[in-house]
């Protein structure tokens, strides 16, 4: 590999116009650093030691890298040895979910109890529930400033003084929401620790400490324009928008996102499942593009963060509904998570006119 | 009164360009006599018998002039006979109100099953509920072939056949919405009946009948020009519906309508009495314009529905949220009827949205 000298960020082009094996090559070995980077941060951090760098952030960087790394090895396939990166992309999946979960469960917890809140008309207070108070990822999750959120105590059936002036099913809901979920949580973050300790993890790591330095290119790599593979990538993209209901969904108040609020079927929406999968192949064509260009396109990424918000609200509602199927809850609570999942549903169905509106900008200025 | 052998449907012009006060009499004697058919109809068809008219259709012909009338005492009432009119509009107002509360519950329930069954995935059977096989309003209210509605059956756990693919929830909410609202309907059925046949009302007739051939005015209404008046009407509604939030309403998805969904506070959502009372004030516009020119201004009508469709989904979450405070409840009837609640609470957001965009049209055009 001639090229390991040059600075592994930045495209490299080759002929005018195209951009070949060894821009993936750098942008591999610069994902590859960051990952080894955040791993240390991380490992610094584990013993929350004063002035130790947030372990959020550092688990923050080594799913970004991971993510990165991982769609490299899908959309340039054809470009990396098939044997190396077919045992590695299972791996990374692995890695990836696994280092996830405790981050999603616990802004899970933040968007309900937010949402409890706006529902009851509260005043948010000072030091409460938001995304700037939110208690580093990593830290042991049992001491929460939020309110509500207390997951020793059993809700009685007054609701403490700091739930403001919330409702009795209000304040109930969200204790029991909050017990799910940070015991969830709890449990997510053990699996995590035990992951970064384990003899897997540590293959991984060591696969990706090999490709900082060295990427396992097949032969023609070099010669080869990265743009076609980066273009089906593109094009893939945008035959899923196409089946998308995007007409449905550019006119507001369509209350699309709520049927089957009620329906028997326990499942999670099957209506939602063509928008999860147009969020992942957004974010392929978006890490492509990284490969050939560092610029950033802002409305791809606007695009993408309608469909986060669209994940993250399809599976806060659930998980009220999951909450209600608790045996044994007071009616009262069981009317504030019903409450609390028809909002929800009616953020995704916000979230999905969100992203019409920015796809059709995207359409016209391309 | 001179004019008296007029054609009273269609104003009367005086002068070029004013309409003066024996265009207000042609009106509300034709109103009159409209009201005389009607009540003549309802009593025909008050014994059922094969071939008479449907006594709903009489009743809502009853409810269209009374309300006729009574806005043209207010929007006119300088210009007629002010004991007369001051001794009239209270009994108006009484009767209107008594004959519409029939029609409020059966169209409320009818919303909430419709909705029941939209959120629960479910299709429409051929024969059920809908605004095309609504059961005649005058008939006892008893036997409706409205699925999940038998009024008669307590809610056992498993849902009836005929519920189709609802949820148990579902089905129970369903079951207790239809108890409550046909129970409130049975009662304002025979509270309507009792007024009718009641000596008050026999009062505000014969003054009805009165009005259909001799018309109160004061000496100088025949000189008046009623667009001052007309105008005045139509300034009150302005000033209102400039006081509306409509840059919010504007912006879909703004999630205010569901703002204190939770609240402790259980009276109706005080964030929606300046819609209604901008619905009441658009209604006497409307009516003001009858008397100046028979010509429909279709916006105005669409505003109109716009913000009756706000009151219905105002007063149909309110009856979910009613029905969730039921003592002993189940759990999942509960959620359910949040979910509806909260579903109600969005219509009313959408019909906002639907009254910006309708009055924006009207702004520009006019």
């Amino acid at each position: 590999m001639a090229q390991q000298h040059l600075e592994p960020t930045g495209p490299l082009t080759g002929p005018v116009g195209t951009v070949t094996g060894d821009a993936l090559a750098g942008y591999l070995r610069s994902q590859a650093t960051e990952f080894l980077r955040a791993l240390r941060q991380h490992r610094e951090s584990g013993g929350a030691a004063a002035g130790a760098e947030d372990p959020a952030d550092a688990a923050r960087a080594l799913r970004r890298s991971v993510r990165r790394i991982s769609a490299s090895l899908h959309t340039f396939r054809p470009l990396l040895d098939a044997e190396w990166s077919e045992s590695l992309r299972p791996e990374l999946a692995w890695l990836s979910g696994t280092l996830g979960m405790e981050h999603a469960y616990e802004s899970r917890l933040e968007r309900l109890l937010l949402a409890l809140h706006r529902l009851s008309g509260a005043v948010f207070p000072a030091q409460g529930v938001g995304p700037t108070t939110r208690p580093a990822q990593g830290a042991a999750p049992t001491t929460r400033p939020t309110p509500g959120a207390d997951p020793g105590a059993d809700p009685g059936p007054a609701p403490a003084p700091d739930r403001g002036n919330l409702t009795v099913g209000a304040a109930k809901a969200g204790a029991l929401l909050d017990r799910q979920l940070t015991l969830a949580r709890t449990r997510a973050h053990s699996t995590a620790l035990q992951a970064l300790g384990s003899s897997r993890f540590h293959a991984v790591a060591d696969t990706i400490a090999l490709l900082a330095s060295e990427v396992p290119l097949v032969k023609t790599a070099a010669g080869t324009d990265l743009h076609p593979l980066a273009t089906a990538a593109q094009e893939r993209l945008e035959d899923a928008v196409t089946a998308l209901p995007l007409v449905t969904a550019g006119h507001p108040y369509n209350a699309e996102a709520l049927i089957h609020g009620l329906s028997p079927d326990p499942s999670p929406h099957p209506q939602d499942a063509p928008w999860h999968q147009v969020r992942l192949l957004l974010r392929l064509h978006r890490y492509a593009r990284e490969v050939l260009s560092p610029a950033v396109d802002v409305r791809l990424l606007t695009a993408g963060q309608c469909l986060d918000r669209h994940r993250d609200a399809s599976e806060a509602a659930a998980a009220a509904a999951s909450a209600a199927r608790t045996p044994r809850i007071a009616p009262a609570t069981a009317y504030a998570l019903g409450v609390l999942h028809a909002d929800q549903r009616h953020e995704v169905e916000a979230a999905r006119f969100a992203f019409q509106q920015c796809w059709l900008k995207e359409a016209v200025s391309t």
